[in-house]
Parts: C-alpha cells; sequence; structure tokens
C-alpha cells in the first residue's frame, strides 16, 4: 500500500469536500490566476512545450487485455452492445465474465520502464504522455479512491505511472500525464448524467481527489485533459482545478495543460490546443497546438489483431511530423504497449526510424518556429520553418531532373544552402520566375543517409 | 448495472456530504430520537426479535475463495504478515498474487437463494444475517462507492443481498445485515488512521453511503453492525446514522440493532448486545442480547481444509440454544458457504439437526420468556424456559435411573408434567429434600424422536 | 520425470508386443496357472481379503474437477450429449473449453496422504482402494504410456497412487488399484471399438503396459478391474495377464483381483465376485463377494451438488455393512475428494461413524465368518456371524419391550450371552415356540455407546 | 473426435508392431527404392522444389504460449535447468506449474488459416512448412498416439495441419510438414535413450505410427524431419519409412524430403540437404540444399520479449535470398505466430517486403538455375543466376559512380543488358580489364521500385 501524503492529500479532499481552499501563503508576488477562463488563458505558456515538437504518447490499461478493436473497448461492449464486442466475449470468455474480470490479467510482467524510456529517447521524444487513467477509471497509480481498481492493487501490482516517470526524467525527457475527467460506467458519474449534472458527486469523490493526487504526487510537466465531452468545465470544476495549479501547485511554474476542461473548451480554452483527435489545420494557426495520432491507424490501446495495412508507414509519420512542426504544432505519436508491458516490434521500428530522420533532420524541428510561410507545392511539396537565421525547407519527394525550386524565399548574395546530413554547400541560382533554383547532389540511393524528406538548410535568406 | 434510486442516494450523500439531512416532514406525531446513545438507548426492541431467539448467519465474501484459515485470510497475510499465510500465498498461487485477484473467482455458480432459505427456514430459524461487506471492503451488492469492488461487477456478477433477501422473505424469516464499518486496507480508512481519525473521509466516502444504502435498498429487519473496535462512535457517526434510522429510515418501526457501533460501545449501547464474539453471560443479563457462534468452530468464512474435529456437534449446537434461551438470550449460529455459494452437507447436516429439534422442543423456545430460575444442576444439567402458564425444563442427560428431580418448580396439586414429543402424562412426587421427582418413561433408544436434550412441560407450577 | 525400471518395462512391453512372455525361471516348485478360466478361478483366494471384511474406495481423478453431475462427467457430457451437462459447460466455461483443459486445476494441493490413511484406520477398515485410472483415462500415477495425461504431468504434478500407498501401509491397511481396462475417448480404443474388437491397438499400447506397470510398480494387494463391460476377455488378454499375476508377478502370492475382466466374466470368473455395483445377494453366495457402494449415493466421485439428501445416514451404512458381512460379502464404502484432496467433512464424519461402531462391534465383523443362517426378522432384524466358538447376532432396532427372541441359536446349558460393549451377562431363557428370549439392560440413551445395532455374542450355541 | 481411417491406420499399425508390410499390389511396373541408402538417395528430386525457390516456415506450438526465450522453452527449463527459465517460472506461475499446463492457454483464437495463407503468396513464397510437432511431442494434429497432448484435445481444439494445408494448397503453394522424429521428454524415448536405444519403444509407439498418419491424412509435398541427431538411422527405422513413401504412399511421386533421418544422414543422405540451421555453403554445392532461418534472428517460435535489434531487416533477408538462390539453394524463411493464432505486423511486413522484391525481381529467382558463376564482387557485390537464355545479375549496393563492372558474362555483339523493374535497355561497353561496364540510370530514389538489390538481366551473353 502506498504511503499517502496526508497533508497534500488533505488539501485536495478539503477542498472537494468542503470547496474552501485554504491557499498556502506564499511569499512570492507572483501573478495569481483566477478561476475563470479569462484570467486562466492569459497564463504565457511554458516555453519548454514549444520547443519539443516531438513526444510520444502511450495508451496503456485495463483495455490492454482483451486487446481487441480498440481501448474503447468496454464502450463497444457494454453502453453501445455492439454485436461484434458481444460476439467476441461470447466465443472467448465465459458467461458472466465482467471487464473488471480483465483486471488480474493486465500484468505488465516485462515492464522495464528504463527500456521504454530509452526506446522513446532514441525516437527523439523530447516529452512522453502515458494515460493515468482513461474512460475505463482503472488508474495505473495507486489512487487511494478507487480502491481495487487501480494498477497497485490489481494486475501489475506496481506504480506504473511512477516508475515510468522516473524513467523518463532520468533521461531528461518532460513527462505528460493523459487523464480522462469522466469514467464511461462509474456509478457516481452514471448518477450525475441521471441528474442532469446538476450533482457532481463523482467529482467530488473521484475526478477532483485524483488529479491533485497526481499533480502531487508526480509533478507532471504536462496535463493532457480528455473525457470533457458530455458536461460543461462548471460541472467539471476545472477552472478551479487549473487556477489551483497555476498558482499554488508544486508545478506551476512549468506545467503545461491542453483544452479539454469541459464540452466548450475544445479549440477554445486551457493551454494548448488539440481541438479533436488527430486534427491538423489548414494553415497556422494562431495558437499553439498539438496534433495528436497513432502508430495504428485504427486504435490508441494495443490490438492483437491489428495487422500492416492499418499501421502507418515511415513515410507517412515523417510527414506528419514535418507538417505539423510547419503549421506551428507539435507531434505527439500514439503507441500501445501490450498487457505484458511490452511495445512491439513494429513500433520500435516507426519509432526509432522518426529518431533515425530527426538525427538528421532535428535542426529544422526542435526550438524551430514556423516561417512566414508554411509550405509550398511545385514537383514536390516543401515545408518550412525556421531557427535562428536559418530556413528550412523539408521536401517529400526527390525531383526527378535533380532540381528543386522554392519560390518564397528571397535569396541574397550571401545565401548559402545546405542539405542537412550531407557535406558542402549546393549549388542554386535565382530565376526570376521560378525562385531559387537548386541543384540536388547526383548520389546513389545507398550514400543517402535519409530515404525521404530531406531538408535544406538556407541562410542569410528572406 | 443496477438503477439507482438517485432521490435515496442523493439523501445519504448530501447528508454526507453537507451533514445537512432534511427531513422528511412526517405528519405522524411520532416519538423522535435524538442523536445521543441515551434517547437512542431507550428505544424500546421491537418484539420480534426476542420473539425469534434462533437465527443463522452467513458469512460469505472473496474469503470464501482462498477458503483457507479464516474469514480473515488477508489480514493475517497482508495485515500481520502470518508467515504461514505467506507461504500458502507463495505455495499455491504466482508471484504478485494479490488479494483483488480472488475477486474474479467468487463465482457464486451454484448459489440458488432459495435453497438456502429453505434450509434456514428447516433449520427453524426465525431470522437470517448474511455479511453485505465484511472487513475485506467487498460489497455483496452494486455499491455505487465500492465499484469493482462488489458483487455485480466482480464475480458473482449478482445482488447477493437482495437475492437472499427475496428468498429469505417469502418464507417469512426475518432479513438481517451484516455490514462492518472498518476496511482493513481501505485507503481513506488508513489515512483517517495515520491522522488519529481525526479526519473523517473515510466514513464520508464509504461506510455512511452504504449503510444508508443498504438500509433504503433491501429495509433489513436488523442490522449487525461490527469492525467498530479501532474508533469511538464519533468518528464513525453512529449516532447520527442510528437517528435517522429510528426516526425516518423505511424500517423505523421494526428495525433492530446491536451495539457494535464504536470502540465504546459494545456491551453498552446500541440495540441488544452481543458484546463479545462467542460471548454468553453467567445469569440472567439485564439487557436483551445475543450470542453468535459458528458450526466451523474456528472459522466464520468457509474453509476447505477443516476437519470434522473443529466442528460442533449436533449435542453441542442444541445445549448452546438452549442455555442461550434460558438467559434471555438469541442463538445466531453461523455456516459459511462456499465460493461457488453451497453449503457444505456438514452444515445442512448441523442446521437440519437444529431443526428436527425445534420440532419437537420449539414450543419451549420460541417466544418463550426466561423463568425465575435459569438453571439447575443435579445429576444432569436442567435449563429453564416459560411462556404463557408453563415452565419448561430442558435437561441434557438422561439420568441413569429414570428419574428427574428438579428443585426449583414448585407443585401444586393442579401440576401437570409430560415431555414434549410423547403422548400422555408423567408420573411424579413432591419430595421435601429433592423436589419434585419425575418418573421418566422406559423407552428403547429407537423409540425416542430427540436423542439428546429432552424438554419437560410443567404447568400449574410456580 | 519418474525413474523407467527398464527390466520390469521392458519385459511388460515385449508381451505387449510379441505375446512372447519369457518366464522367469523360478526355482519354486509352485503350482502355475494356465491362461484360461478354468484354471485362473480354481486359485484358492488369499486369506486376508475374506477377513479383512471392510475397506475404503476412493474415486479421485479430473472428474474431481467440474465436481458436478457425477464422476461420468464426460461421458455425460461428450459422449451421450446430455443437455443438462452441456449446459453446465455452456454457463460456467468458455467456448471450446475440453475436458483435458480441467487437468491443470486438478491440484492435490492440500493432499496429505498420512491424514487420509489415518482417516481410514480411524474408520475401521482394512484396505483401501484407489482409482489409478478411471474411465477417462488419466492415470494417478506417472504412466509412461500416458504421457501428459497423468498426476505427474500434469494437476497435481505428484505420483498419487504410490503416496497413499505408502501411507496406507504404514498403518497395515492393505493397498487395492481400481483399474479401468476401458477408456471412453482413447483414440485407439475407439479404433478398436470401430474395428468390432477384431483388433488390440488399444490393449497393446495402453491397458497391458499400465497393468503390468501397476503390478511392478506399486505391488498391489488388490486389483479393482472396472470398464470391461464393452467387450469379451479375449479382447483383453485378461486371461494372460491374470496368469502373470498369478505365476510370476512380485504379488502372486497375496494379490486378490475381483471379477471384471470381460463382459462374460462379471459374477463368474475371477476372484472374488463384485457382480454390479451397490450388488447385495438375497441369500448366502457360494463364491466370496464384495459389495461396493458409495457414501454419496449419487455419485463415486465428489460433487459440489451434493445435498445431505443423497448421502447415506450412518445407520443405513451401519445396517449394509452388517448385512454385507452376514452374507459373506465385504463392504467397500466410497468417497470421493475434492480436486484440492481433502475429504470433506460429512465424508470424515461418516467413515468415523464406521470406526466407532467397529471398536465396540468388530469383533463380531473382522475374520468372521457367515453362520449357518444369515439372518431372521421377528420384532426387528437380526443379522447374524460366527467366529471361532461364538456366534454374532446384530440387530438394528431396539425392541419396545427390551426383549429378544432369536429363533435360530440352539442354546445349550453353558450358553451364555453378553452383549459387546457392555459388561456383565445378559439373562436368557429358552422357550419352545420362541427360541431363547434375551432381556436387554434397560439403559437410558446417554448411557449406551452403539445408538444403532447392537451385538449380542453367543457362546456355546448350535 | 476425428474419425479415423482405420485402414491407413491399419496399414501404418501393423508394419510398426510387425514390421511386415504388405505392399498393395500395383499394376504400375515404376522403379522400386529399397529400405538402404544407396538406393534411396538414388531417387531424383522431385522437380516443383528447385523451382520454388523461396518457402515460409511457421513454427508454432505449445511454446508459443510461455513465448519467451526460445521454442526450446521446455528444454532449457527442465532439461537444462538453465537459472533464467527457472526464474521466469518462478516470477511468473504458481509452484508446480508444469510445461503440459500451459497447453489450454494455446487457444490460437485469431487463427484465420486464410489470412496466413494470403499474407504467404503475397511474399511470394511457393511453399509453406508448418510444425506439425516440435520436439515438446505435441502434436498440432489430432494424432491417435498423442492423446491429450494434441491441438484437438487441447488448446485450440482444432486440427491446425489440417486448416492451414487447406487454406495453402486453395493458392497452389505447395504444403510441407516440420516433424520432429524426437521428443525430449516423452517417457518411452527416454526408456529408449537408457537402453542406449537398443530398444524402439517410442518409435512404435509414437514415431513411426504419426509419420504415417501424417502422410496418409496431409498428403504433404514435402517432409522437414527433425530431431535426429541423437541416434542412428536404424533406431528411427527411416529407410523403411523413406521406401514406404517413394514405393507406396499416396505422395510417392511428388513428395520431397530433407536429410534429418538419422544423426550420420545430414549432409548425407535424404532428398534436399539443410545440413545444419541457417547453412550456408561457400562455393556451389553438388546437391540440392536448402537454408532456412528465422526472421527473428535469435528464436523460430514466437517470443514476446523480442526487440527490433535481433530482427532481420529487409535488406539482410533479401540479399540472403539473392545468395543462397545462386548458389542453388532455396530459401525458408521462418516466422512464429502467437499463440492467439497471429502473425505480428513485424513479420507482416518482413513477407510482404519480400514480396514485393519478387514482384520486381523474381524472374531471376523462381525456376531459375545457378549459373557458371554465382559472384563476383567489385565495388559491390554480383550474385548470379540464369534461366532460359538469360543471365541475371542481382547487386546489392548501387555503385556511386553509377557504373556497374561484371568481369564474368562475355558479352556478344547482340548482348542486351536491362535492369528489371525498369523500362529500356542499359548502355554498355566491353573493356578488356574490367570486363562489361554498365551505365545504371541516374534517377532520384522515389523514382526506384527496389530500394536495395537491383537485378540486370543479360541476354546473349556467355
Amino acid at each position: 500500500m502506498r504511503e499517502l501524503k496526508s497533508e497534500g492529500w488533505a488539501v485536495g479532499t478539503a477542498l472537494l469536500l468542503l470547496l474552501l481552499l485554504a491557499p498556502a501563503a506564499q511569499a512570492v508576488a507572483q501573478r495569481r490566476y483566477t478561476a475563470d477562463w479569462q484570467s486562466l488563458d492569459s497564463r504565457p505558456l511554458p516555453r519548454w512545450f514549444d520547443e519539443a515538437k516531438f513526444g510520444v504518447f502511450v495508451h496503456w490499461g485495463v483495455f490492454s487485455v482483451p486487446a481487441w478493436g480498440s481501448e474503447w473497448f468496454w464502450w463497444h461492449w457494454k453502453g453501445e452492445r455492439n454485436p461484434a464486442y458481444e460476439r467476441f466475449m461470447r466465443k472467448n470468455y465465459p458467461p458472466g465474465f465482467s471487464y473488471a474480470d480483465f483486471g488480474p490479467q493486465f500484468t505488465a510482467r516485462f515492464f522495464h520502464p528504463d527500456q521504454w524510456a530509452e526506446l522513446f529517447q532514441a525516437a527523439g521524444a523530447k516529452y512522453v504522455v502515458l494515460t493515468t487513467k482513461h474512460h475505463e477509471g482503472f488508474t495505473n497509480w495507486p489512487s487511494p479512491v478507487s480502491w481495487n481498481w487501480n494498477s497497485k492493487d490489481v494486475g501489475p501490482h506496481r506504480d506504473l505511472v511512477g516508475e515510468l516517470g522516473a524513467a523518463v526524467r532520468k533521461r531528461n525527457l518532460r513527462y505528460g500525464l493523459y487523464h480522462s475527467l469522466l469514467e464511461w460506467f462509474h456509478p457516481l458519474y452514471l448518477l450525475d448524467k441521471k441528474n442532469g449534472f446538476k450533482t457532481q458527486h463523482f467529482v467530488s469523490a473521484k475526478t477532483m481527489p485524483e488529479l491533485y493526487d497526481l499533480v502531487n504526487s508526480y509533478k507532471p510537466d504536462l496535463i493532457w485533459s480528455d473525457g470533457e465531452w458530455e458536461c460543461p468545465d462548471t460541472y467539471w470544476n476545472s477552472t478551479a482545478f487549473l487556477a489551483w495549479l497555476y498558482n499554488d501547485s508544486p508545478v506551476k511554474d512549468q506545467v503545461v495543460v491542453n483544452d479539454r476542461w469541459g464540452q466548450n473548451c475544445s479549440c477554445h480554452h486551457g493551454g494548448y490546443y488539440n481541438c479533436q483527435d488527430k486534427y491538423t489545420p489548414h494553415s497556422l494557426p494562431s495558437h499553439k497546438w498539438e496534433m495528436c495520432t497513432s502508430v495504428d491507424r485504427s486504435s490508441w490501446g494495443y490490438r492483437r489483431d491489428m495487422t500492416l495495412s492499418t499501421i502507418a508507414s515511415e513515410n507517412e509519420i515523417i510527414e506528419e511530423l514535418v507538417q505539423t512542426v510547419s503549421l506551428g504544432g507539435n507531434y505527439l505519436l500514439n503507441i500501445g504497449p501490450t498487457k505484458d508491458g511490452l511495445i512491439v516490434p513494429i513500433f520500435q521500428e516507426r519509432l526509432l526510424a522518426v529518431g533515425k530522420w530527426l538525427q538528421i533532420n532535428g535542426e529544422a524541428i526542435y526550438a524551430s518556429k514556423p516561417w512566414r510561410v508554411q509550405s509550398e507545392k511545385n514537383v514536390t511539396i516543401v515545408w518550412y520553418t525556421a531557427k535562428d537565421a536559418a530556413v528550412y525547407a523539408t521536401f517529400l519527394y526527390w525531383p526527378e531532373n535533380g532540381i528543386i525550386n522554392l519560390k518564397s524565399p528571397q535569396t541574397t548574395s550571401t545565401t548559402k544552402i545546405t542539405m542537412l546530413g550531407l557535406e558542402g554547400d549546393l549549388t542554386w541560382t535565382q530565376d526570376p520566375q521560378e525562385g531559387v533554383l537548386i541543384s540536388l547532389p547526383s548520389l546513389p540511393p545507398s550514400a543517402l543517409s535519409v530515404q525521404y524528406a530531406w531538408t535544406l538548410k538556407l541562410t542569410k535568406v528572406k
């Protein structure tokens, strides 16, 4: 049983039960936020997040046990009564088998957090976001208000959130915690729902105690909120929580949050924006955003039955990363580990492919800014970023004639153009119509360290 | 998922959260109790309980899965770290197997509540008490605050409390609910304990919501409280609950409770007294009491490894029943069903033996009152009860000479003495020294319908 | 893996494969039996068996895992396709669950052979017969021709036959091995059956190697053959096996067998006769026989769902024992242990009741002979046995008038009559019509050490 | 239960038991082989095998359940007592858990043989070899002499050999059956081993019945024998089996076998040669051979814990295929499905990569012959094959200067050189020193349909 830090917890609980928060008297004359969106939205986003650009998302939970369909297994089965799921259960389990009965099979027996963290680092990720609790309500840490439905009491018998956090931070990666506000089948949530969300039994007894506990116990750099869509933020008490988080929590200075804090919030309030899952804007947004997607296009959680046809190729992933960063976003790429705690080789391969690409081209990605033009398309698509004095142009396909022409950059006499990963300058000419024409080196395929999406670095351009 | 009755539940929760009870405006000018012992203790005990005399106690829960040692399995294993329990787990389960992992194996697959109720009725029981939740915290009903640790979500996937209640009541037996205030390992209880029981997180979030829910949902005739011993009643909010129970609950008129409501209460406050487990007084107490004991002397819960040597014999059980009733008590005899929901034959046999004995001798038991003398011992022990105009003397051993002498009853000229289960009057004489000398019939063993503990009925004695 | 004794095994196998038995050259000028019934039936039954009178039968196997219906579970389910069994499986197990899948759950985790043997000894048994292999084919010892379908490879991972044998012999009880010739679903048996039993693949590959192995490895005092009914003894090679058993096996001098060696044999050939299960003759048979029956009237194997109503009472069991021995039989009383290796208390109680009765009355049972009259009935049934100079008359009900009259014994002037378990002689008179009239002592029930079936010992009677 | 074809089976058994084979009177005046190597080795290899070139090998069995270490799990654990395996079992399973206990977990629940076959076809394989029985002895078909240790009685409850065969043949792929002669822990094998392999109990009772059954039931195109190494072929009765297979079996005309038929056979006798696992010769062998290897370099069976580092890359696989075929071999590439019956995506990806390569370059592979020169190395390695009038030269790396020079082919005036997958002829010149110098097209990476190992086709060369 985890030692409870009674002080921290008492704070959380007191708040919930009595709605009386005694703010710790702090000497710092810091700006304080009030529990409304106007104030909260005015908080500047801590810098690390925009610089990080690339993170790994991890969906892991009891859904990794049936590992079939998707991480929404329980909902499809019992919420929707989807016949395919009912048939799957009927065929493979004894009558009366419940979702909770999957719990003991979530063993995590091969979970070595350092191996995960090493892989994520090798993938070039700068932050890692773990599902601490998905809509199923199972907590991957020993939550005191989720007794016998958490990873310490049932299944792994380990503090998954804590263990991964330690491994991730040992490698100087940032650590984010995914947290679902709602729980599909929690009886108190169902009660509140029945009451038209005029009562907040669930929020008092479960959501808020757990959010406070997560922050106090694991000091996350990022809270990736989800499951907000059925209720307004007033039901969730989101603004009160965020005010505490920004003013008084142990992570107040560096913590980043997303935008899923109530059904009216997504794309409008909070920290950075996720908008919908896998959302990509068409032009440069004015607000920092993140594109989250999954290597397995059909599921965030591990599915035993996935086939190669639904798995994003290396090229698709790299293209998404490049596009996202050009458009000012961060790219959060998801993999689902098995119930044993393994990341299967196809996911390893994809992540390492990103890492290999970033080793050559990371200069154009990390800490870059959107340039004044995001992309152009001639023979091939080109995506721009900028950093310091340089402009970076990443093109996805190698033109047949070996000439790239870029219309947007305006060269100067001192303009220099190189290709990342290649020695020497490239020759170029300026054409009044076509813009700058750059001669790519004539290299055999085996000589290129990158097989897709090559980056040109232009200095002294406007 | 059970349909929550939101109104009843809202009442309970509101009370807990805000300690504001809006008493239903009731027109009845009924006496109301206040939330203190002086008032609560003054409530007369509903009559049915004293008349019932004999009940069956049922210990059933996740402890029925390991079914080894006793129902305190979890505590011995993880609380005490008793080496025998640690060895048992090491030898029989994979490393890391937790108590919660036993949950799915609690199948109750052969649980037919009508068969149980029929057996209890055949045993002559007038009430049945089921463990709705033992110290392990697993609820045998779908408690909304024990999500995924209850008999609907895990294991049986049935409402055990509800199903047994329906079957018991169909046979006009009274239905009592055992409920443990504490839960050994509930994180909120451990937190409160760490805080010296100055906080009541656990009581607010778990104990009280569940007690109210039990009363509102199942309308018990009896609440058999337990698990009170580590904290004062003020921690448990017991008096507030009892005041509501007596004043406003749906069972206010008939409900009976015992005395385990705080560490200072047992044998002093509440309804009838249990004092300690298996407690028997030496002389007639002034307060109604109940002796609870178990057919398996070494465990209340089912143990696979029990041997005949720890199982009470029929004679021992009947003697306890007779003695208890003579001393004004009720006798609550426990059996532990298996995880499958079966009552093993040895328990069936013992219960039916009591039923068979009561069919002959029940007249001296049910609705009887203690007599002015409780017992005397000459050649054999004799226990007295009284009802209407009759005095009943039950003797345990048959005297070798066929003569029973009773000193306490004072015969009159119209005194008549019979033996229950036998036609005709017995002859007797009055001896100045020895009292009344009664000639027992000279019968071969096969002719007696009772093999142990015969009852004499004396009318017109003083 | 058990160390195979290659010599013994090689002999056995050679025989089977080539039907060439090289008889060990033995110096003893012993009578030799030939492989035909005339010769085999002429062998005198080793004396110990008739003297033993009472044995315990143990049905234990994979059928103890479902523990539902009876030990014929598999047959009812898959052979007959009995809807009740199909429903049971459908309701409680995942689709596709097979009988073999029960194997790993046969844990025997609480099997302590010394506790069993102690219980059997306390029951007064002089021999114990264990199912080494029932019709399901699972062997309770590491049979080399039943790989991965035996108790060493699967489930208990122990040599059950060997372990119980050691414990039983430590207490000087004889050890018998039940063995089923047929196996319902063995593919080679099904093949032979399809061939009209004109091929003997199964006998060569399975039955005979195992029978030889059992004899060589465990040196049984008794082989309790079963499962013979579908084929003639010529299919089973029974006479060849028995000739080897009687002539050359390590147990040739003491081994006893029953009569189930082919569909024409039962009640006609072999050692002693069982005839049908639970068979009882009406008058004294001319051939030694044994009555086998089960405490649970409805099953030989353990059934979780048995109720008291199908369990033989103590009186019924004692009556059967008395009757059987009077009629020259042995009484083999069966209990079925659980998959855990436990003998449940109701069975303990029944066995100990027999033991208690035999402690007083064993003198009339063990090593007794049938008397010239087996029974008579006046007021109560009386069963006779004889030993040395005494005649024993056991009466089941105590006559109301306290007088037993026996017509068969002819008293002499020196005739003495006592009751076992009681000091002193009983008074009697001889009546020309009624025979000897014996006055029973007038004792209160509590004073009798026997509650049912009292034995009179008559000396110097004819 | 599978319907046994009693005739076929009787033939097999009779042979085994009596060593008397009654050869079916066949009118065909066909050449007959005698049961000795001289005769057997003289049989010409059926043509299809050499033309097939590329096959997929599938290791699947109970070892796929622990899925840890390798398919030798049982041996490492119980044969060697390797501490890592003992620790793995101790940590993850209850004490006493046996290898047989894994059986029920081998569910094959997602096994769709048509999906497998489709994948293998898409990989360009012309034959598929499945482990019908590995050294663990578990048979993937309902073998009548492996009762309760086969895929019909235990685990999948399906005939895996039969189902995959049907799917494979529907796509006109050839079907091969891997079969292990030895079984590590079979008690009869252990007995024979103890007897110095002078007895053949195991061969009579298990090996031969199963081999005959496999041939008669599934009519394989190929028998991939293994597990021969501890005993001479005379122990295994291999020559008798092969004589029957070549003379009288239903597959006598087309069946191909390898060389593992006794410890003296590998690389010397049988059909084609495997020599050792993963064996590759340095120069062109005089006898047809096959190189077998596994995508997972560290295991043939599925391992949950495999990481990308032990998985062969696409390039490595293609290089092996090219080299093997140049040297006259076939390439048999192994994947291990999961216990669920799934082929994980990384294996799908590798197989499909081979298929994609073969779509362009298959012309140089299928039905090709070794050329007079196998390979040469200048700037890059070049491997030759020949078919009809063409010579094929596959080079692994693209030379930096875009010029390939080949010394071995002697051009003529009509020589034409093309690259597979590319329109048009390549220009070339003949240099007295350097041989033919071929100018490769100057293409951007994205324009090449092959990323590695390009094939030149030369016609009219010598």
